[in-house]
């Protein structure tokens, strides 16, 4: 536990800045709000006019306290927020929210205004969440800080944390968990993150014993490596809604909290790594979290119990579309269905339970589907209303939390009811309720594939190598940074397979190389960069003899000439290395010519990856199976580029000046036989 | 509207059958629920003994009664429901539920059963719903069949129709009906569809002044052509959640309502063709049945409205997700933020309203973006508690109900709240509210898709040709239905074509062939069928000369060769047809060689299809860069493929005995150069 950090969330006194009668002030609220969640703290209040606001005192200066506040929430104009931080400072306040709007997000002329108050917090060693946000939450302390009116009456304490980039978000998190049951441990709104952001949050939270689940919304990674680095090294699931995704939106951010948007499938690749969940909707978020607060699922085999056949269908349906299977039932379940004298037509999974009307024997049924070793998890869909079995379906959902829980095991309850329960339902115990049985086996795949993410994945092994740093290791000159032949040599002292070639200064020295070698050769143009070789015409395959390469030697009219071996045809790969400025080195992975570029077929990574990564960057394209041997072909040499795109990473590690790196064709042949490098092409920064 | 079908909605009397005091008894519900709905005809109750339920008279038998029924309800075991049916024709009674399980769906063995019924309803000419279902629901009319308990407390009359084949999923859509404000004009549980199928009920509806949405939930088609044809004839939107659609889910519906799965790529195709809107779960079918009850979107412009910026974010990731685009505003917008002094910092697209305190604004704000032409629709995104601006939502809602209506263009409220205005919100108007902004848009663009899908689709062309009539038709002999030559000499006859060819009976008729058509040729086997002949080695392609030829021969050693004309390369496609047994002929176009069959890039439809369809079919391929002329590549003879696809499904509907046809490839040369045929083989039944 950072105690720093957890000052925030349990301070002894906190003091409100810019609270006034006036009419729509935004400050009281605050003051009102810990109030009515019953903060055990001395609480202040600073507006501009001394008096009373209701019954609390008002003051006009933190020279009228003669405490000093462990925390400091200032709601006042932008404009004065760097001289009330410094009245802060003077008084020895280390804490403090900012939640006044009209900084960076504002205008960029802003931008001065927070530089000031950086200052000042760096000088005076002052912790600083905002600006422009709603600060944060801690029920259960009593510490409940937006400046808009919450409640006791349905807020819930619980075990999910958020940590939000907008406010909005955060606003929806507290009234959705109302209706949905989610009860909350810490909510953190981090505006503008301009000193505190996301990752020192999620640090606090991974190590608050009151937080299991971690939500996130985002629209720009302040460190990406960094939150991958924490993110792998803790268990507790973290759910992140990422916003700021396509071009559109980009736009929009920009004016909003001045997010600088990362690449989409880069943040996907990377996140997968880690074993964050990342979701595209605000419902996908809530589904995600529900599931979370449930056991871990930890195999792929689902028993579905449903009082209806239609739901059984549907219910099969989601199993084979989020790649589960249905569960075979023992024996002994068999028994124990025909012991009940169960109105079962049937014992299969799906179990249609409909015309069991005495809902008892559903706890029965749920625990001999849960005592199954073949069952994983189970997703029990009923309906029903107040008219019928209001009550029962709610100790009911008593009884299945306490059955999950005692076997471990994920029970997924999807419930649809009418207007008079749906509230008592989602009340009658701390346990999850989904509302679409599909959405329910979705969000259990979710569960599944956090589990075995964390499995497999490898802590530690996140830090960002700064390029800029790191330039002077670079072995090859910077001034023939985008040719082939001196990224051709760079290839070579990484045991990468290039194949064969030389660059020649004359036609004689061309001829002779290409006599050497052997014929068919490949011509190209060697005198300077050409990015798109083949559009350019700058070179020439399959130069059957020296006739012909005389001939094409006088057509190409260059420089320089490199000659390489005509290698012959293979399934081809491309490999590519880009600097990304969120997440440090990525390497991508994709079959060759119109699979990558038609269909997006390939696969991504963030650097380092080791074998077993790079396993599953293969088996993930769309085109892995031409590689597994396809049509009856034989298999490809998978091992063979294994091998090159780990000794890629080590070179990209040991030269992180590498701002691109395209290798483009490697061939891959036979089982056993290898593959080769046929061109490359580099940047460096 | 079909007055025969109507007599079922709203009968001036119904008996129901099977109405006694003993505990569990479900008949008496079915009576409970005329009384609470107020059914003003007569209802009688018939059980097996003479007595009192509550205050209703039941009786033994129909002679009992004086009166003759216009509807019957019968609820008892299965065994009695033949006897029962026969009393209900000698009175004359013409309209029964059948409500009672324990048929088909139950096992074969009680084929028989519905074989009994289906002989008296013949002969009596009895129209009934079920076996195995609840009845059927018409609100304002009290006729409210189920044998659960429904209370008009919460049940609400509009205009939402649904017709399910599941008991469990009519039951979800009453009850979800009164959480989410959804008004149902009729809801109909056909069951095991004995003798009333979707197809009648969906024909009834399309007529119902009362209905203007209709929602079903199927397990299979009774007959899909059918339904083409009438989905293609309204403009009433349908929604069709279409269970049953993995391997694993077809085995349990077997079990369930004895459901023939159908082909789940083909019955895609079908639906989109004809505009119905066909979607994965209940939820997303909800959330159409919302969006259909606003106005149709007629356009891809969206304006967004949000109380936060990380709503818009959200927002504009979604319009870029589902393919809209954030409309542009026109400066009379600018002019009108300006003149109502709104703090909104920009007057872009996302607008962020987050600074607007007073909600009377936000119909003005909706008022003037609804104004904009350059806009199809709105999306506002709200959040709020009960604490704020609880009652001046509900306004808001009206407001923005009132403003759609009055502009004819959907607004789409996403709001989300805390517990206590969950319903009030809801209830505030009849006007649907989503719970998440992503599933508002992605529900906006199932509308544009249907308005698109209407205007588009031609109606009346949807019947669909038995096979089996139409056998003698065929134009080839049955004997050599599965060879290449008749099926080329077929394909000809439609001016599909053909690469050159002919059948050689001896090496000498081969040779000289060869050399009038000249080299290279391909060399076939024409002795029999071999089905994959590039596996079993029974084709030797690009024979260079003469010689190789005599070789090539002798390798094979025939009865018969196939010589033709080898084509030069170009773009392969492939075309097939099926005939499928729901749909009847459809037609498939795909990319040849990995894209089809590696990732499944490949587009269906049902024939008939004219030359937009087959644009579309084109278009709709991943692989359609290729076409079009890929990396600088020359654009492909789209002309001649749509030429080749045409003649095709005329071919196809003169000879409708055809079950398979596979035309592998066709290769398309560059625009202008045309395209040609090189194998096809063919089934017939």
């Amino acid at each position: 536990m950072d105690i720093n950090m957890d000052r925030f969330f349990n301070p002894s006194s906190i003091v409100v800045f810019g609270v006034s009668d006036a009419p729509g002030n935004l400050g009281r609220i605050i003051t009102g709000n810990l109030e009515r969640f019953n903060f055990k703290g001395n609480i202040y209040a600073i507006g501009p006019s001394r008096g009373y606001v209701g019954d609390r005192e008002v003051f006009t200066s933190l020279d009228d306290i003669e405490d000093t506040p462990e925390l400091a929430v200032i709601l006042v104009p932008a404009a004065k927020v760097p001289s009330i931080l410094e009245d802060c400072a003077r008084k020895g306040i280390t804490h403090v929210i900012i939640e006044s709007g009209g900084f960076s997000e504002f205008s960029t002329d802003r931008d001065a205004l927070e530089r000031k108050i950086s200052k000042t917090a760096e000088i005076y060693k002052i912790k600083i969440i905002g600006p422009n946000c709603f600060g944060i939450i801690n029920i259960d302390a009593g510490v409940v800080l937006p400046f808009f009116i919450l409640s006791p009456d349905y807020m819930r304490s619980g075990r999910v944390a958020l940590i939000s980039q907008s406010g909005g978000i955060f606003y929806d998190t507290c009234m959705i968990s109302s209706c949905e049951n989610i009860g909350l441990s810490k909510v953190i709104s981090i505006g503008n993150k301009l000193l505190i952001d996301e990752n020192v949050c999620l640090q606090y939270l991974i190590n608050d014993p009151a937080t299991h689940i971690i939500g996130l919304y985002l629209e720009h990674f302040s460190d990406g490596m960094d939150f991958m680095r924490l993110a792998s090294n803790t268990d507790k699931p973290i759910v992140l809604l990422k916003a700021n995704r396509g071009k559109t939106s980009r736009e929009i951010a920009r004016f909003h909290t001045s997010a600088l948007a990362g690449d989409d499938e880069v943040a996907k690749a990377a996140m997968r790594q880690v074993g964050v969940t990342m979701v595209e909707s605000f419902q996908d978020m809530l589904n995600c979290l529900k599931v979370f607060s449930l056991e871990p699922l930890k195999g792929e085999r689902l028993a579905v119990i449903s009082r209806s056949g239609g739901h059984s269908v549907l219910a099969a349906d989601s199993v084979e579309r989020y790649g589960f299977r249905l569960a075979r039932y023992s024996d002994s379940f068999l028994e124990f269905v025909k012991s009940k004298k169960l109105n079962v037509i049937r014992a299969t999974n799906p179990l249609d339970v409909g015309d069991v009307y005495d809902l008892n024997l559903y706890t029965d049924i749920l625990r001999a589907a849960l005592m199954e070793e073949d069952v994983d998890g189970v997703v029990f869909i009923v309906t029903y209303s107040s008219e019928s079995d209001g009550k029962k379906v709610q100790g009911f959902v008593r009884d299945a939390a306490g059955l999950s829980r005692a076997f471990k095991k994920p029970v997924a309850l999807s419930v649809i009811t009418n207007r008079d329960e749906w509230f008592p339902l989602r009340e009658a115990a701390d346990f999850p309720i989904f509302s679409d049985c599909d959405c329910a086996i979705w969000a259990l795949s979710m569960s599944l594939k956090h589990h075995r993410s964390i499995k497999r994945r490898k802590p530690d092994r996140y830090t960002k190598t700064s390029i800029e740093v790191k330039i002077k290791d670079l072995q090859i000159p910077l001034s023939q940074n985008r040719g082939s032949s001196s990224v051709f040599e760079m290839l070579k002292g990484y045991e990468l397979p290039v194949a064969e070639y030389m660059v020649a200064e004359s036609e004689d020295e061309a001829i002779s190389y290409a006599l050497k070698i052997g014929f068919p050769v490949v011509l190209k143009d060697a005198s300077f960069d050409i990015l798109h070789k083949t559009e350019k015409k700058g070179v020439v395959l399959n130069i059957g003899d020296k006739d012909e390469l005389v001939n094409r030697i006088k057509q190409m009219d260059a420089k320089k000439y490199l000659i390489q071996r005509m290698c012959p045809p293979g399934i081809e790969v491309i490999i590519g290395v880009k600097y990304d400025e969120v997440f440090g080195h990525i390497i991508l992975l994709g079959l060759g010519g119109i699979f990558t570029e038609l269909i997006k077929d390939r696969s991504i990574r963030v650097i380092s990856v080791d074998e077993d990564d790079i396993g599953e960057m293969i088996k993930e394209l769309k085109g892995a199976a031409l590689l597994k041997g396809f049509r009856g072909a034989p298999p490809a040499d998978i091992d063979a580029l294994k091998r090159i795109i780990t000794n890629i990473c080590r070179m990209v590690q040991d030269n992180p000046s590498i701002k691109e790196l395209d290798i483009n064709p490697v061939i891959v042949y036979e089982k056993g036989e290898g593959a080769v490098i046929v061109d490359a092409k580099m940047r460096l920064i």
